[in-house]
């Protein structure tokens, strides 16, 4: 990432696809349950992502080859399906969660200098 | 600052006013060596704002009757004058600081829940 020289704070699209990969690490969910629990997570911040940002977000996963979506078929309803995305890539992963940890250390530091310096 | 129910982090010029006006409190400067300070600043977190963002923070604070531009000899040079910006409204500072507070608190808090919940 060392073409943005000059960039301020991480990009909203980022967040949500490392936010969005650390969910998957831990439990296979469908579209629609991905956004309801960063919706809820990041409520008390007043920060709520909309519907198509967040699905815009999967779908890079997918294009990435970092994401899959696996058809399942939906608990107690015979024939209906539901879509989980689920880790494809662990490598790739690996990378990308290696990458933006770089990345929101150092929009972390940079606020927390800013705060710092204005405030105390 | 209630209209932005969905907003993800600080804009970079809402950012840069408000370390203006720090700046400005602390000591009266000159255009170019705001521009200076807050680069060396920031450096180190690989943030490196361009000349004109800082010049149109500047301009925007003093429309907002923030900071006013004040003319200075300076020193050693008896016909040469530089333009300082100095604290003009310590009502309008105050609230400002008090608003950006806020909202660097809360990016801060954001950012700090996701490295949490990311990678711990």
């Amino acid at each position: 990432m060392g073409e943005h020289k000059s960039r301020f704070l991480v990009k909203q699209r980022a967040f949500l696809k490392i936010y969005l990969i650390s969910m998957a690490e831990k439990e296979q969910l469908y579209g629609k349950k991905y956004q309801e629990v960063i919706i809820n997570k990041f409520k008390k911040y007043g920060y709520k992502p909309n519907h198509s940002e967040i699905y815009k977000s999967l779908y890079e996963l997918i294009d990435d080859g970092i994401l899959a979506r696996k058809e399942k078929v939906k608990e107690g309803m015979k024939y209906q399906k539901v879509v989980n995305y689920i880790i494809k890539d662990t490598d790739k992963v690996k990378l990308y969660k290696k990458q933006l940890k770089v990345e929101l250390d150092r929009c972390y530091g940079l606020l927390g200098q800013a705060i710092q310096d204005i405030y105390k």
